[in-house]
């Protein structure tokens, strides 16, 4: 059905980036919507930030667009450029290829929602964390010398 | 900048379905986004229907997946399931190739406003409309007996 039972949407915070870098996105509960509704093209996911957490360390892709659409409460939006309040109502783009690392934090004391979309490749898609020593490709995970990260990407 | 200033941009109500299927989304004012944002994966509309105005006449996509995020108002989902109430919060989805034609119809007396996302290639996209004798492809709108209409698809 077109309209989504989000509720009955399994939640899971689980990460693929290896420790340390896990603990920032413990508190990031989150639905996978594309393979629930059928979408192929894009990915979409349904996401809740708890009080402190952060959405993903900071990055940028190569191959893929990101939109956020912000649902409710509040968060800070990171970047390159410095923090900027964000909340419902907002959107946020982030085009493939461009090298402004982002992500969210919620700082207040209520949850955060938002709706994250993406188009492109997957399986051709790679890019680069700004804050940590870390990169990532199809596969997963590599320090910025190449040297591979024991983790795996989550689908 | 990811934060977009929606207010900055234009909005228009500009339509390219050929009379008389154009006078219901008459009220249908959108924001293009992603030529905007740098966006080249996907599109995204933010839309305002006013009160009465439909999103589109009912159709479906063969080529593009298609997601709505609900953000204000209240709007009635159309499709051929029956009809549904939705309002903010609500997530919509419309996969690619399923026969579904579906449009919302804003039967409030307040402004309805939601993000439209989508995926696929435009060109080799083309699709039905349920209720009027009409389909699409990349050049434009035709009868459904393969004649034309005068009247080309708004990018």
């Amino acid at each position: 059905m077109p309209k989504l039972d989000l509720a009955a949407i399994p939640q899971t915070n689980v990460t693929g980036y290896p420790p340390p870098f896990d603990a920032a996105v413990d508190g990031r509960w989150y639905r996978r919507l594309a393979p629930v509704a059928g979408l192929t093209m894009m990915g979409a996911s349904h996401v809740t930030l708890l009080p402190g957490a952060f959405s993903s360390q900071r990055h940028w892709h190569r191959g893929q667009d990101e939109l956020v659409v912000m649902l409710s409460g509040a968060a800070v939006l990171i970047d390159d450029h410095g923090e900027l309040p964000v909340g419902p109502g907002d959107v946020l783009t982030f085009p493939a290829g461009v090298e402004n690392g982002h992500c969210l934090h919620n700082r207040s004391d209520e949850p955060c929602v938002f709706v994250a979309i993406s188009a492109g490749s997957r399986e051709a898609d790679s890019g680069e964390y700004s804050d940590i020593d870390m990169v990532f490709d199809a596969e997963g995970y590599a320090r910025k010398d190449g040297t591979r990260y024991e983790a795996t990407r989550i689908p």
